[in-house]
Protein backbone atom coordinates (compact mmCIF):
# COMPACT_ATOMS: atom_id res chain seq x y z
CA UNK A 1 0.00 0.00 0.00
CA UNK A 2 1.24 3.60 -1.13
CA UNK A 3 1.40 5.63 1.67
CA UNK A 4 -1.54 7.95 -0.11
CA UNK A 5 -3.36 4.87 0.18
CA UNK A 6 -2.28 4.39 4.11
CA UNK A 7 -3.82 7.84 4.66
CA UNK A 8 -7.09 7.25 3.33
CA UNK A 9 -7.55 4.46 4.77
CA UNK A 10 -7.04 6.03 7.88
CA UNK A 11 -9.10 8.15 7.16
CA UNK A 12 -11.76 6.29 5.87
CA UNK A 13 -11.79 3.35 9.15
CA UNK A 14 -10.53 5.12 12.16
CA UNK A 15 -11.36 9.13 11.04
CA UNK A 16 -7.79 9.68 11.76
CA UNK A 17 -6.10 12.80 9.88
CA UNK A 18 -2.41 13.56 10.79
CA UNK A 19 -2.22 17.37 10.99
CA UNK A 20 1.35 17.25 10.68
CA UNK A 21 1.81 14.83 7.73
CA UNK A 22 5.67 14.48 8.31
CA UNK A 23 5.02 12.61 11.77
CA UNK A 24 3.10 9.81 9.77
CA UNK A 25 5.91 9.56 7.52
CA UNK A 26 8.88 9.19 10.21
CA UNK A 27 6.57 6.59 12.15
CA UNK A 28 6.74 4.54 8.71
CA UNK A 29 10.15 4.99 7.82
CA UNK A 30 13.43 2.76 8.59
CA UNK A 31 16.62 3.95 8.67
CA UNK A 32 18.04 1.97 6.38
CA UNK A 33 15.81 3.24 3.60
CA UNK A 34 16.98 6.11 4.54
CA UNK A 35 20.70 5.82 4.00
CA UNK A 36 19.21 4.77 0.31
CA UNK A 37 17.78 7.67 -0.05
CA UNK A 38 20.00 10.80 0.81
CA UNK A 39 18.14 13.40 -0.51
CA UNK A 40 15.74 12.65 2.46
CA UNK A 41 16.20 15.00 5.43
CA UNK A 42 13.34 13.27 7.76
CA UNK A 43 14.36 10.92 10.56
CA UNK A 44 13.92 7.66 11.02
CA UNK A 45 10.93 5.82 13.30
CA UNK A 46 13.20 4.97 16.19
CA UNK A 47 12.62 8.45 18.38
CA UNK A 48 8.56 8.46 17.74
CA UNK A 49 9.14 4.45 19.07
CA UNK A 50 10.72 5.63 22.45
CA UNK A 51 7.80 8.06 22.78
CA UNK A 52 5.12 6.04 21.67
CA UNK A 53 6.19 3.24 24.07
CA UNK A 54 5.64 5.13 27.08
CA UNK A 55 2.14 6.88 25.42
CA UNK A 56 1.40 3.03 25.11
CA UNK A 57 2.11 2.26 28.86
CA UNK A 58 -0.09 5.16 30.32
CA UNK A 59 -3.13 4.38 27.61
CA UNK A 60 -3.46 1.07 28.97
CA UNK A 61 -2.92 1.80 32.15
CA UNK A 62 -5.64 4.13 32.47
CA UNK A 63 -8.17 1.99 30.86
CA UNK A 64 -7.44 -0.71 32.68
CA UNK A 65 -7.44 0.95 36.12
CA UNK A 66 -11.03 2.67 35.10
CA UNK A 67 -12.06 -0.36 33.44
CA UNK A 68 -11.65 -2.30 36.60
CA UNK A 69 -12.19 -0.38 39.73
CA UNK A 70 -11.94 -3.85 41.41
CA UNK A 71 -8.93 -5.18 40.54
CA UNK A 72 -6.00 -5.14 42.53
CA UNK A 73 -2.42 -3.35 41.50
CA UNK A 74 -1.17 -7.07 40.99
CA UNK A 75 -4.16 -7.85 38.68
CA UNK A 76 -3.85 -4.70 36.33
CA UNK A 77 -0.21 -5.07 36.10
CA UNK A 78 -0.15 -8.71 34.85
CA UNK A 79 -2.85 -7.51 32.11
CA UNK A 80 -1.24 -4.19 31.23
CA UNK A 81 1.50 -6.94 30.41
CA UNK A 82 -0.36 -8.81 28.59
CA UNK A 83 -1.77 -6.10 26.27
CA UNK A 84 1.63 -4.00 25.94
CA UNK A 85 3.63 -6.70 24.29
CA UNK A 86 5.35 -7.60 21.26
CA UNK A 87 3.50 -10.18 20.02
CA UNK A 88 0.09 -7.66 20.85
CA UNK A 89 1.70 -4.95 19.28
CA UNK A 90 2.63 -6.88 15.98
CA UNK A 91 -0.55 -8.35 15.38
CA UNK A 92 -2.55 -5.15 16.23
CA UNK A 93 0.23 -3.74 13.02
CA UNK A 94 -0.94 -6.24 10.61
CA UNK A 95 -4.53 -5.54 11.94
CA UNK A 96 -4.47 -1.89 11.18
CA UNK A 97 -1.86 -2.17 7.70
CA UNK A 98 0.76 -0.55 9.15
CA UNK A 99 3.29 -3.27 7.67
CA UNK A 100 1.93 -2.32 4.51
CA UNK A 101 2.86 1.43 5.17
CA UNK A 102 6.90 0.76 6.02
CA UNK A 103 9.68 2.32 4.38
CA UNK A 104 12.22 -0.29 4.33
CA UNK A 105 15.55 -0.32 3.10
CA UNK A 106 15.81 -3.29 -0.18
CA UNK A 107 17.99 -5.28 2.72
CA UNK A 108 15.95 -5.50 5.39
CA UNK A 109 12.68 -6.35 2.71
CA UNK A 110 15.03 -9.27 1.46
CA UNK A 111 14.56 -10.46 4.52
CA UNK A 112 11.27 -10.34 5.29
CA UNK A 113 11.41 -7.53 7.91
CA UNK A 114 7.77 -6.28 6.93
CA UNK A 115 6.34 -9.43 8.69
CA UNK A 116 8.91 -9.54 11.41
CA UNK A 117 7.31 -9.11 14.88
CA UNK A 118 9.96 -7.37 16.33
CA UNK A 119 9.91 -4.39 13.80
CA UNK A 120 5.95 -4.22 13.66
CA UNK A 121 5.91 -3.64 17.40
CA UNK A 122 8.63 -0.76 17.20
CA UNK A 123 6.30 0.66 14.08
CA UNK A 124 2.91 0.27 16.55
CA UNK A 125 4.55 2.17 18.41
CA UNK A 126 6.01 4.63 16.64
CA UNK A 127 2.28 5.31 14.69
CA UNK A 128 1.42 6.14 18.49
CA UNK A 129 4.08 8.42 19.30
CA UNK A 130 3.61 10.39 15.94
CA UNK A 131 -0.73 10.64 16.48
CA UNK A 132 -0.02 11.64 20.53
CA UNK A 133 1.90 14.31 19.20
CA UNK A 134 -0.19 15.43 16.53
CA UNK A 135 -3.37 14.91 18.30
CA UNK A 136 -3.20 13.96 21.88
CA UNK A 137 -4.07 11.52 24.25
CA UNK A 138 -7.52 11.73 23.78
CA UNK A 139 -7.23 10.44 20.22
CA UNK A 140 -5.09 8.09 20.77
CA UNK A 141 -8.21 6.13 23.46
CA UNK A 142 -10.39 7.09 20.49
CA UNK A 143 -7.81 5.15 18.26
CA UNK A 144 -7.23 2.24 20.77
CA UNK A 145 -10.83 1.86 21.46
CA UNK A 146 -11.26 0.34 17.96
CA UNK A 147 -8.23 -1.63 18.14
CA UNK A 148 -6.13 -2.95 21.38
CA UNK A 149 -9.07 -2.02 23.55
CA UNK A 150 -12.01 -4.13 21.73
CA UNK A 151 -9.57 -6.57 21.93
CA UNK A 152 -10.52 -7.34 25.05
CA UNK A 153 -13.96 -8.33 25.16
CA UNK A 154 -12.51 -10.88 22.68
CA UNK A 155 -10.50 -12.74 25.43
CA UNK A 156 -7.49 -12.00 22.81
CA UNK A 157 -5.55 -11.28 25.61
CA UNK A 158 -6.60 -14.19 27.71
CA UNK A 159 -3.16 -16.38 26.17
CA UNK A 160 -0.71 -14.43 27.71
CA UNK A 161 -2.82 -14.68 31.29
CA UNK A 162 -1.31 -17.24 33.78
CA UNK A 163 -5.42 -18.52 34.90
CA UNK A 164 -4.07 -20.90 37.10
CA UNK A 165 -1.76 -18.77 39.19
CA UNK A 166 -4.64 -16.66 39.66
CA UNK A 167 -7.22 -18.44 40.47
CA UNK A 168 -4.84 -20.01 43.32
CA UNK A 169 -4.12 -16.58 44.30
CA UNK A 170 -8.11 -16.02 44.58
CA UNK A 171 -8.66 -19.20 46.41
CA UNK A 172 -5.90 -19.45 49.05
CA UNK A 173 -6.61 -15.62 50.37
CA UNK A 174 -7.98 -16.93 53.25
CA UNK A 175 -5.86 -19.56 54.02
CA UNK A 176 -4.55 -22.99 52.22
CA UNK A 177 -7.00 -24.74 50.06
CA UNK A 178 -6.39 -28.43 48.44
CA UNK A 179 -6.91 -27.57 44.63
CA UNK A 180 -7.08 -30.04 42.19
CA UNK A 181 -6.72 -30.64 38.00
CA UNK A 182 -7.91 -33.55 36.84
CA UNK A 183 -7.98 -34.62 33.24
CA UNK A 184 -11.81 -36.14 32.88
CA UNK A 185 -11.52 -37.50 29.16
CA UNK A 186 -9.52 -37.00 25.99
CA UNK A 187 -11.46 -37.53 22.89
CA UNK A 188 -9.27 -37.79 19.06
CA UNK A 189 -9.63 -34.79 16.62
CA UNK A 190 -8.96 -34.78 12.68
CA UNK A 191 -5.16 -33.87 11.92
CA UNK A 192 -3.79 -36.34 14.66
CA UNK A 193 -4.49 -33.71 17.67
CA UNK A 194 -6.79 -34.35 20.93
CA UNK A 195 -9.87 -32.36 22.72
CA UNK A 196 -8.81 -32.90 26.78
CA UNK A 197 -11.44 -31.98 28.98
CA UNK A 198 -9.82 -30.73 32.77
CA UNK A 199 -11.62 -30.30 35.57
CA UNK A 200 -10.87 -28.21 38.95
CA UNK A 201 -11.69 -29.31 42.11
CA UNK A 202 -11.34 -27.77 45.76
CA UNK A 203 -11.29 -29.38 48.73
CA UNK A 204 -13.28 -32.26 46.68
CA UNK A 205 -15.79 -29.85 45.31
CA UNK A 206 -16.01 -29.18 41.42
CA UNK A 207 -15.99 -26.09 40.58
CA UNK A 208 -15.44 -25.54 36.95
CA UNK A 209 -14.42 -27.55 34.07
CA UNK A 210 -12.92 -26.86 30.60
CA UNK A 211 -11.45 -27.93 27.12
CA UNK A 212 -8.62 -27.52 25.29
CA UNK A 213 -5.92 -29.23 22.93
CA UNK A 214 -3.73 -29.93 25.20
CA UNK A 215 -3.72 -30.74 29.40
CA UNK A 216 -2.68 -27.74 30.17
CA UNK A 217 -4.95 -25.82 27.82
CA UNK A 218 -7.70 -27.95 29.41
CA UNK A 219 -6.74 -26.89 33.13
CA UNK A 220 -6.27 -23.27 31.93
CA UNK A 221 -9.68 -23.22 30.33
CA UNK A 222 -11.15 -24.66 33.57
CA UNK A 223 -9.49 -21.83 35.69
CA UNK A 224 -10.67 -19.55 33.71
CA UNK A 225 -14.38 -20.46 33.96
CA UNK A 226 -13.98 -20.78 37.65
CA UNK A 227 -12.39 -17.17 37.78
CA UNK A 228 -15.65 -15.83 35.69
CA UNK A 229 -17.83 -17.91 38.56
CA UNK A 230 -16.35 -16.19 41.62
CA UNK A 231 -15.78 -13.12 40.14
CA UNK A 232 -19.95 -13.18 39.43
CA UNK A 233 -20.57 -14.00 42.79
CA UNK B 1 2.31 17.07 58.70
CA UNK B 2 -1.48 17.21 58.46
CA UNK B 3 -3.77 16.23 55.36
CA UNK B 4 -4.97 20.11 55.57
CA UNK B 5 -1.36 20.95 56.30
CA UNK B 6 -0.74 19.26 53.30
CA UNK B 7 -2.99 20.46 51.13
CA UNK B 8 -2.53 24.38 52.18
CA UNK B 9 1.16 23.79 50.99
CA UNK B 10 0.15 22.39 48.04
CA UNK B 11 -1.83 25.40 47.12
CA UNK B 12 0.76 27.85 48.01
CA UNK B 13 3.65 26.15 46.95
CA UNK B 14 2.81 24.71 43.65
CA UNK B 15 -1.39 26.39 43.11
CA UNK B 16 -2.44 22.88 43.05
CA UNK B 17 -6.18 22.38 44.33
CA UNK B 18 -7.33 18.95 43.94
CA UNK B 19 -11.36 18.55 42.85
CA UNK B 20 -11.68 15.10 44.39
CA UNK B 21 -9.98 15.11 47.87
CA UNK B 22 -10.64 11.54 48.72
CA UNK B 23 -7.61 10.96 45.31
CA UNK B 24 -5.25 12.92 47.46
CA UNK B 25 -5.99 11.03 50.84
CA UNK B 26 -6.05 7.40 49.03
CA UNK B 27 -2.59 8.41 47.27
CA UNK B 28 -1.18 9.29 50.96
CA UNK B 29 -2.73 6.22 52.11
CA UNK B 30 -0.58 2.98 53.31
CA UNK B 31 -2.51 -0.65 53.50
CA UNK B 32 -1.95 -1.02 57.50
CA UNK B 33 -3.37 1.77 57.92
CA UNK B 34 -6.51 1.48 56.72
CA UNK B 35 -6.35 -2.18 58.56
CA UNK B 36 -6.03 0.02 61.93
CA UNK B 37 -9.02 2.33 60.86
CA UNK B 38 -11.57 -0.39 60.24
CA UNK B 39 -14.50 2.24 59.83
CA UNK B 40 -12.78 4.31 56.51
CA UNK B 41 -14.00 3.01 53.89
CA UNK B 42 -11.51 4.52 51.39
CA UNK B 43 -8.13 2.43 49.50
CA UNK B 44 -4.63 2.50 49.87
CA UNK B 45 -2.37 3.55 47.42
CA UNK B 46 -1.46 0.82 45.28
CA UNK B 47 -3.88 1.21 42.30
CA UNK B 48 -2.98 4.81 41.73
CA UNK B 49 0.71 4.09 42.18
CA UNK B 50 0.00 1.20 39.16
CA UNK B 51 -1.33 4.52 36.85
CA UNK B 52 1.13 7.34 37.98
CA UNK B 53 4.35 4.83 36.95
CA UNK B 54 2.94 5.31 33.49
CA UNK B 55 2.30 8.66 34.09
CA UNK B 56 5.50 9.92 35.27
CA UNK B 57 6.98 7.72 32.17
CA UNK B 58 5.14 9.32 29.85
CA UNK B 59 5.80 12.90 30.86
CA UNK B 60 9.29 12.39 31.22
CA UNK B 61 9.59 10.72 27.42
CA UNK B 62 7.81 13.59 26.35
CA UNK B 63 9.66 15.81 27.88
CA UNK B 64 12.90 14.58 26.86
CA UNK B 65 11.70 13.86 23.35
CA UNK B 66 10.71 17.57 22.98
CA UNK B 67 13.94 18.93 25.12
CA UNK B 68 16.32 16.78 23.22
CA UNK B 69 15.47 17.13 19.43
CA UNK B 70 18.92 15.98 18.33
CA UNK B 71 19.34 12.94 21.06
CA UNK B 72 18.58 9.65 19.49
CA UNK B 73 16.61 6.74 21.32
CA UNK B 74 19.57 5.34 23.04
CA UNK B 75 20.27 8.83 24.74
CA UNK B 76 16.49 9.75 25.34
CA UNK B 77 16.26 5.79 27.05
CA UNK B 78 19.59 6.62 29.65
CA UNK B 79 18.27 9.92 30.53
CA UNK B 80 14.65 8.59 31.10
CA UNK B 81 15.68 5.57 33.15
CA UNK B 82 17.83 7.81 35.00
CA UNK B 83 15.58 10.08 36.24
CA UNK B 84 12.37 7.36 36.20
CA UNK B 85 13.98 5.59 39.29
CA UNK B 86 13.70 5.30 42.98
CA UNK B 87 16.27 7.08 44.35
CA UNK B 88 14.93 9.90 42.10
CA UNK B 89 11.47 10.02 42.96
CA UNK B 90 12.17 9.06 47.12
CA UNK B 91 14.45 12.46 47.03
CA UNK B 92 11.72 14.39 45.24
CA UNK B 93 8.92 13.26 47.29
CA UNK B 94 11.13 14.72 50.65
CA UNK B 95 11.42 17.92 48.55
CA UNK B 96 7.82 18.21 48.25
CA UNK B 97 7.31 16.73 51.63
CA UNK B 98 5.07 14.02 50.30
CA UNK B 99 6.64 11.41 53.40
CA UNK B 100 5.05 14.12 55.91
CA UNK B 101 1.96 13.38 54.69
CA UNK B 102 1.72 10.01 54.22
CA UNK B 103 -1.00 7.89 56.35
CA UNK B 104 1.27 4.55 57.60
CA UNK B 105 0.29 2.12 60.03
CA UNK B 106 2.06 1.69 63.27
CA UNK B 107 4.22 -1.15 62.48
CA UNK B 108 5.56 0.67 59.27
CA UNK B 109 5.99 4.18 61.37
CA UNK B 110 7.86 2.13 64.28
CA UNK B 111 10.61 0.95 61.52
CA UNK B 112 10.80 3.75 59.76
CA UNK B 113 9.15 3.31 56.60
CA UNK B 114 7.99 7.26 56.39
CA UNK B 115 11.96 7.87 55.52
CA UNK B 116 12.43 4.62 53.45
CA UNK B 117 13.07 5.10 49.36
CA UNK B 118 10.74 2.18 48.40
CA UNK B 119 7.68 3.44 50.29
CA UNK B 120 8.37 7.39 49.11
CA UNK B 121 8.84 6.19 45.23
CA UNK B 122 5.47 4.50 45.57
CA UNK B 123 3.87 7.78 47.24
CA UNK B 124 5.27 9.36 44.25
CA UNK B 125 3.96 7.65 42.06
CA UNK B 126 0.38 7.52 43.73
CA UNK B 127 0.57 11.29 44.46
CA UNK B 128 1.55 11.80 40.46
CA UNK B 129 -1.48 9.29 39.52
CA UNK B 130 -3.73 11.14 41.56
CA UNK B 131 -3.12 14.28 40.32
CA UNK B 132 -3.58 12.78 36.91
CA UNK B 133 -7.09 11.87 37.08
CA UNK B 134 -7.85 15.14 39.29
CA UNK B 135 -6.40 17.36 36.33
CA UNK B 136 -4.80 15.84 33.28
CA UNK B 137 -1.43 15.11 31.72
CA UNK B 138 -0.87 19.17 31.47
CA UNK B 139 -1.30 19.43 35.09
CA UNK B 140 0.90 17.19 35.80
CA UNK B 141 3.71 18.61 33.51
CA UNK B 142 3.66 21.77 35.02
CA UNK B 143 4.21 20.00 38.57
CA UNK B 144 6.84 18.26 37.21
CA UNK B 145 8.28 21.66 35.31
CA UNK B 146 8.58 22.82 39.20
CA UNK B 147 10.66 19.59 40.41
CA UNK B 148 12.09 16.86 38.71
CA UNK B 149 12.24 18.61 35.09
CA UNK B 150 13.83 21.96 36.66
CA UNK B 151 16.74 19.36 38.37
CA UNK B 152 18.03 19.14 35.07
CA UNK B 153 19.00 22.21 34.61
CA UNK B 154 20.78 21.42 38.20
CA UNK B 155 22.88 18.32 36.88
CA UNK B 156 20.90 16.36 39.35
CA UNK B 157 20.47 13.02 37.36
CA UNK B 158 23.98 13.24 36.17
CA UNK B 159 25.12 11.14 38.45
CA UNK B 160 22.91 8.32 37.40
CA UNK B 161 24.77 8.65 33.52
CA UNK B 162 27.43 6.92 32.30
CA UNK B 163 29.16 9.38 30.20
CA UNK B 164 31.81 7.47 29.85
CA UNK B 165 30.17 5.20 27.66
CA UNK B 166 28.43 7.99 26.12
CA UNK B 167 31.49 9.86 25.14
CA UNK B 168 32.86 6.35 23.90
CA UNK B 169 29.88 5.47 21.63
CA UNK B 170 30.38 9.36 20.17
CA UNK B 171 33.87 9.18 19.69
CA UNK B 172 34.22 5.64 17.81
CA UNK B 173 31.08 6.39 15.44
CA UNK B 174 32.87 6.75 12.64
CA UNK B 175 35.77 4.16 13.29
CA UNK B 176 38.24 3.07 16.19
CA UNK B 177 40.20 5.83 17.94
CA UNK B 178 42.09 5.92 20.89
CA UNK B 179 40.89 6.90 24.21
CA UNK B 180 43.35 7.78 26.98
CA UNK B 181 42.39 8.75 30.69
CA UNK B 182 45.07 9.97 32.99
CA UNK B 183 45.57 11.21 36.52
CA UNK B 184 47.27 14.40 35.81
CA UNK B 185 47.42 15.55 40.14
CA UNK B 186 46.17 14.27 43.43
CA UNK B 187 45.58 16.99 46.26
CA UNK B 188 44.60 16.36 49.90
CA UNK B 189 41.41 17.90 51.11
CA UNK B 190 39.99 18.03 55.36
CA UNK B 191 38.52 15.05 56.36
CA UNK B 192 41.46 13.01 55.13
CA UNK B 193 39.48 13.05 51.25
CA UNK B 194 41.39 13.95 48.14
CA UNK B 195 40.65 15.82 45.04
CA UNK B 196 41.84 13.90 41.67
CA UNK B 197 42.15 16.31 38.42
CA UNK B 198 42.12 13.92 35.09
CA UNK B 199 42.23 14.22 31.63
CA UNK B 200 41.16 12.59 28.73
CA UNK B 201 42.69 12.49 25.23
CA UNK B 202 41.82 11.06 21.94
CA UNK B 203 44.60 9.77 19.75
CA UNK B 204 47.09 11.84 21.92
CA UNK B 205 45.15 15.01 21.72
CA UNK B 206 43.94 15.84 24.85
CA UNK B 207 40.22 16.89 24.92
CA UNK B 208 38.85 17.63 28.13
CA UNK B 209 39.91 17.77 31.83
CA UNK B 210 37.74 16.87 35.03
CA UNK B 211 38.00 16.74 38.72
CA UNK B 212 36.24 14.73 41.98
CA UNK B 213 36.79 13.32 44.94
CA UNK B 214 37.59 9.71 43.64
CA UNK B 215 39.75 8.82 40.24
CA UNK B 216 35.79 7.64 38.59
CA UNK B 217 34.75 10.91 39.13
CA UNK B 218 37.26 12.73 38.05
CA UNK B 219 37.29 10.44 34.52
CA UNK B 220 33.50 10.81 34.28
CA UNK B 221 33.63 14.76 34.95
CA UNK B 222 36.27 14.96 32.08
CA UNK B 223 33.97 12.87 29.74
CA UNK B 224 31.37 15.33 30.40
CA UNK B 225 33.36 18.05 29.96
CA UNK B 226 34.44 16.61 26.53
CA UNK B 227 30.69 15.17 25.78
CA UNK B 228 29.65 18.83 25.98
CA UNK B 229 32.32 20.66 23.79
CA UNK B 230 31.38 18.45 21.07
CA UNK B 231 27.73 18.89 21.46
CA UNK B 232 28.58 22.43 21.00
CA UNK B 233 30.69 22.38 18.37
Amino acid sequence: MSQDSFKKYLLTEFNIQFNDDSLLQEALTQRNYLNEHQDESGRDYQRLEFLGDSVMQVSVAEYLFKRYPNWHEGQLTEMRIAMVQTRSFAHFSRVVHLNEGIRLGKGEEMSGARDRDSLLEDIWEAFIGALYLDQGLEAVSVFLDQTLFAAIDTDFFDRFIDFKSRLQEKLQKNGAVDIYYRTESEQPLAGNTQLFEASISVDDHELARGTGKSIKDAEKAAARTALKLLEDK
